[in-house]
This record gives structure tokens, sequence and C-alpha cells, in this order.
């Protein structure tokens, strides 16, 4: 099991830290040798969306190329760090906009999945482009769209942007009405 | 909009941070003035239960009576941070039975509620009670079983907790089958 280590020095004033089990806890904790501050590490978010054009069997999703590391010239779904200050589905539409210059229209969260192994949580909202247009930022290399029979599956970047596909297309193959999956990646 | 500042000193090296944005980004980060490292601040996730006893109208929910602050005293649903390690609905079941010691069969996820205020998303799943008795860890003053017109909503200890209850009372009056519900707290 993963679990980081982050903290050398107190972030509150900067002596060396700790790990060890707080009186009234049952988990080690960067503890300040000094302030006697205890500093807690959790799991973060990652949010983004699954952008589809058209509708039935023809529609196409969104994919965008990482000029990015990691996964440089992989494909994933537009996703980021969710940031203090804004909901999942703010920080999933930003995303959405700073990596493909997409435009569209939220719907329902479709997938959220526990990243253990590296204490992340990864939540992808399906989403109807308004346009076929787009306009990628910096970090991506090219958007363009896909049918199933297209997706490079060999080349995708993430697991979860793999299992959401995977779930999406199959959703769609039999007909059934789509709701929220949730999966345990490791 | 709240925008912690936790970060006086760098837990790489222990030296002063500044909160400036860095050249690929468009957010201030706590910014080591020595060894240059960046580190981030995101929102965290809080996972708990809506655990339930019985079917149908007579069905009651489990609540449990704070013994630590904040809001002691004051009655919530089972929940606490997701930590490193676990998938969401592992916390789930974990915070279930370090407060209620209760025994649950886990259902769907139930609730996605943004407290962007804080920081934090609160997830519940629905939950199965396995049995009515309840052995409350040191968290807890009380847990019972409340029918709906038993719940003191006037001592609910927090916003998400009134939100999901009061879905899941109107999910089960209208005879809606119960699916995810997401809201923003502010």
């Amino acid at each position: 099991m993963w679990l980081p280590r982050r903290f050398k020095h107190c972030p509150s004033c900067g002596q060396a830290v700790e790990y060890r089990v707080p009186a009234d806890d049952n988990r080690e904790r960067a503890t300040c040798t000094a302030c006697a501050t205890v500093h807690y590490e959790n799991p973060i978010n990652v949010v983004g969306t699954l952008p589809v054009w058209g509708e039935g069997p023809d529609a196409q999703v969104l994919l965008c190329k990482r000029a990015i590391e990691p996964r440089y010239g992989l494909w994933t779904l537009p996703a980021g760090f969710l940031e203090l200050g804004e909901t999942a589905a703010e920080g999933a539409l930003r995303e959405t906009d700073e990596e493909a210059g997409a435009q569209i229209e939220l719907l329902p969260l479709y997938s959220l999945m526990n990243v253990v192994s590296v204490g992340q949580i990864h939540l992808y909202y399906r989403a109807r482009l308004l346009s076929p247009e787009f306009n990628p930022g910096p970090e991506t290399l090219e958007a363009r769209l896909f049918h199933e029979h297209e997706v490079p599956w060999d080349a995708l970047a993430f697991r979860t942007v793999r299992e959401t596909l995977r779930r999406f297309f199959e959703d769609r193959r039999l007909g059934r009405p789509f709701s929220l999956h949730s999966a345990d990646i490791g």
C-alpha cells in the first residue's frame, strides 16, 4: 500500500517532523517535534469529462493527446486535479476548457474510480459537445473525435480513462440508461 | 472564497515559502524560497453512510450524537475523512464501524456534495443495517435509529447530513428509485 511521507519539515514552523501515532488516533501522522502540530495527508480528486458529439451508435468521443508528462503523447479524456474554490463539476468544466478548448453541456457524474495506489479518486462527468471544433491548450498536442472502432485503446494515458470509455461503449451497445459506475482501479 | 494558506515553511527543507504563481500555472501556490519546491493544496473527501433499518415507510435511519468537536452533542450520519490507502467505500465502512459500531451492507453512492467554503467533498453511501444493535466508539455519545418524524432536524451537525436525509425521505415518499444526488452546499 502506497503511503507517502511527504513531510520532512513542519509547514507551520519549519522544524523536523516525525511520523508517529497521535494519542487519540490509530495511524502514523506527520507530527512536528517542536510545535507538535499534526499534518494530515489525504487522497485527492482528479475531475474530468467524457465529451460526446452526436447521438446513438455513431456518436464520437473527444480525446486529447497529452503534451506533458506523465504519459506524453498518449490519449486521455480531459481531466486534472480539483482545485480549492471549485466544485467537482466546475473543475471538470475548467479542465475540459483548458485541455481541449471544447464547449460542453455537463451531464451527470458517470464514473467514480478509486486509484488507491496513488491516493486519488477520479471523477468523470458525461458531457454533450456543443460544437465539434476544439482549441487545445498548451497541455494538449491534439484534440479530436473518435468513433468507438477508432479509439486508441493501446495508447490511452490512464487506466481510469480506459475503464470509463469501456463502460460507456458497453452501456451504449446494450442500450442501458447511463448511471454512475463505481470501480476500484488498484 | 476560502483559500487556506496552510504552508508557512517548506515541508521538504523547512525554509520559508511564498505564495506565488509558478511559470506554467495560473494560481498562487506555496513555493519554497530556498529549494523552489511547489506545494499544492486540494479539496479533501469526507466519506460516510446513510444506514437504514427495515424497508418501506416504516424504515429507520441511524444517526450518531457527536462526542467530539466540532458540533459536540449534535447528530450526524457516520462519516469522516477519507484516508490514504483506502477506497471511498472502504472509508465509509470504516467510519460506520468506528463511530456507530454498526454492521452494514454497503449500497451504491447516494450523495456527492461539494462544500466549497471549506474545501471538501462529502460522499454518502446508502447502507442496509444487518442488525439494530450498535456499539459506538469514543467519538459518539449515542447511536440510535430514527423514524422520519423523529429526525432531530434542528440538531443535525452538518448541512450535508441534512441535505442527504432530506433527499432520502423525499425519494422514499415519492417512490423514486434511489440514484446519485449531486448538490453544492456552498
